[in-house]
């Protein structure tokens, strides 16, 4: 049977988990694919640094570049994250012709374009099922599950942190804050939390399977992003009331935009992009992926309304994927096809992204208002000037501090005529705090 | 760029979807891909047949040897059901080295160990996405997305007819006569409904899923199958009351069985693979699996609770699944790779399928029973006798007919036990009609 050699770069908690699944599976990945894969090092930046599953000590160096060099190991897993020394150590591999598998969405964000067209130079691949929702094979499913499909939409719950937190702020009524400071001292959330609760590592993730999907790539800049900071629990219990439950979503979609006719005509190629809470109907499917899990709502025009559900991070459901892309590429190795499935085929280099301002979606408004007549019709004036309907009204009874929410469900608008008419709602004298402006996905 | 030429053999609803999808997307494939697939004939039974799509009369012939035989022909797709004259065209285009593509459930269960060897045999592949859950690609998830996992578990619900009137039974508080009969006129269900109503359908999908998933071919006749005829809407209401939802459930799992230190050290290779009715939690993800779409629920020891969700059926789901392995095929026959990933590999071929008596599980109990003292008395001591634990019963107020429901709920027990116990239930002159026992699932 044929052997393929395998070099992981990072030893810490997929490294490790990668370890294990190996140590644990790999006699039936062997058995399945008619390949025998022999982990032959693994490079850590300490030898003795604590890690959820112990490797042996004869198995691990602190010298990367003695693991990509070395004649013997045939292809290259990178697991230490980050977008610099992570990039020169695929480089390396690639320019040596190494296939290479990496979980590192942060890099292929950054620097995705210039690592696919590295492998292409060198006749090897890149493989990174694992850099989008964890153990779920999203990669393969939107790539050869669904080579026959437009995507018309994906709505993506990729980021656990953001799912955790919103999903205990419902369930116990509590306020972000005081939920992100318990997920930390949990371990689901990191002490600098940017990366996740602003939308970031989202990005990373949806620019990948927009990218996949739609067949030209997108880079980060081009996409829309709110976090999750500015959301309360008032903004959940009144979403709820109204049947929603607020998710942050990666929105991948054909779009309607503001419309001209040469607008139209291109429209099959004119896509959104965008990270952002979003209202979606409480009785959807993905109303439901509760806690860290992940989801992706997936539609397609031949395919129809499909949905993937796993956990989206941990070490064992990572080492999942990497298993998977080292299994591809073992059977690559073994039958000299590493460009079988590229890692990105420009397919519609014509495609571009549609700017937030002209995408058309449904809105819901929290204002703080002060409770005196006149207030409700000097807002809807300025919403009626700009040509924006309002679907419906919540106003509670007031309160003993003056000021009351005011709930506003606004009809489809494109987001530039929103943020200009808030703009002036704002500056009104009776409008005591910025506008909650979230919008809303009906996943019809 | 290189040309692949396909043949396709059936025109009727899955045939014309296949061929529709390619000519809406084939271009978008072959820009995916690098590989032009061009259709260059498609058999069917009579060329004026009224069809879904209607396919150009210059593509059709009644003679499918023509396309299989032409040399032209490098790949065929098989669409015409059933299990004789199927196999006779699968194994003649196999003889040919030609990659085949099916949908066939059927025949797959019948016959899959002997096609899969030819193919082994005639160096060439046999592809099968499109034959269980339509357009989800589950085969592609399981046999490489989750090639380094035990599937330790998988729950589906794997057949739309069921899933579609179980569904509205419970919305409409219907009977399932009627619901069937509404279901037929609707086109959801066959007019002879046996093969999905009875579970054989789901039978032969399970069957082909467990086959993968744990690495030996599992013949129809080890899958013990109860359809959902006997199922009322009084069984639907009782099971809600108590927290759960009634769904036709394919199930594989390492099981429970009575245990014996032999058959524990062996256990890893033994699975249950069975369909029936069972009850789960309202609150599961799988409960909330509606209508038409089919599901399935994957745990995985290294990637954890997985799901997939889409159409199971259709024109239009199954042939985006065909697309998909006619992606593969094409990709296949450009890298001269046509046994990469072959049909199945028996890679467990110590596994065997434990015998419905010995598995254990909990269970939902309706009797219908004499309004008199004593009779629970009765019951509960045959279960007693059997060391078969109740959890629950439900007993309502008695209505005019002097006969009354009585819902019990049990705890974990064999189902020979439980079986010979309902025997002596069922004997007693206080219980009037043959008692209700549906098998629960907590998915826990």
């Amino acid at each position: 049977m044929q052997q393929v050699n395998l070099g992981i770069i990072g030893g810490g908690t997929v490294g490790s988990g990668v370890y294990n699944a190996l140590r644990i599976n790999g006699d039936l990945v062997t058995s399945r694919i008619g390949v025998n894969i022999v982990l032959r090092k693994v490079a850590v930046k300490a030898v003795d640094e604590p890690r959820p599953y112990s490797i042996p000590k004869s198995l691990l160096t602190t010298d990367w570049q003695s693991v990509v060099n070395d004649p013997k190991v045939h292809m290259v897993v990178e697991l230490v994250g980050g977008t610099t020394i992570a990039r020169t150590m695929v480089l390396t591999a690639i320019k040596l012709g190494k296939p290479v598998i990496t979980a590192n969405k942060a890099l292929l964000s950054a620097h995705g374009e210039e690592l696919f067209a590295a492998a292409k130079a060198h006749g090897t691949n890149l493989y990174y099922e694992a850099s989008v929702c964890g153990g779920i094979p999203i990669i393969k499913a939107i790539r050869e599950g669904f080579v026959g499909n437009r995507i018309t939409e994906l709505y993506g719950i990729v980021n656990g942190t953001c799912n955790y937190i919103l999903t205990r702020m419902k369930l116990e009524g509590a306020e972000f804050a005081d939920v992100l400071r318990d997920a930390q001292a949990q371990g689901y959330a990191e002490a600098e939390p940017s990366l996740d609760v602003d939308g970031f590592d989202a990005q990373h993730k949806i620019g990948i399977l927009a990218s996949l999907a739609h067949g030209f790539w997108v880079r980060p800049n081009q996409i829309y992003v709110e976090g999750i900071r500015s959301i309360t629990r008032t903004d959940i219990q009144f979403a709820s009331q109204l049947g929603y439950t607020i998710k942050l979503l990666g929105i991948i979609k054909s779009c309607k935009t503001v419309s001209t006719s040469a607008a139209r005509a291109k429209s099959a190629s004119r896509i959104q992009v965008s990270v952002y809470p979003t209202l979606i109907p409480n009785t959807h499917v993905l109303a439901n992926v509760n806690h860290v899990f992940n989801a992706a709502f997936v539609r397609g025009d031949i395919v129809g309304d499909t949905l993937f559900y796993g956990r989206g991070a941990g070490k064992d459901a990572t080492a999942s994927a990497v298993l998977s892309d080292l299994a591809d590429a073992a059977l690559d190795l073994k039958f000299g096809t590493k460009t079988r499935v590229p890692p990105f085929v420009p397919h519609q280099p014509q495609g571009s992204v549609v700017p937030i301002s002209d995408v058309v979606c449904r809105y819901f408004v929290r204002l703080n208002v002060i409770d005196i007549p006149g207030v409700l019709a000097k807002i809807t004036r300025i919403l009626g000037d700009a040509s924006i309907g309002i679907s419906s009204v919540i106003q509670p009874e007031s309160s003993q501090s003056g000021t009351v929410p005011l709930i506003l469900m606004l009809h489809e608008a494109p987001n530039g005529a929103v943020t200009r008419a808030m703009k002036k709602i704002s500056a009104l004298k009776v409008v005591k705090t910025e506008p909650v402006v979230l919008r809303v996905e009906d996943l019809q």
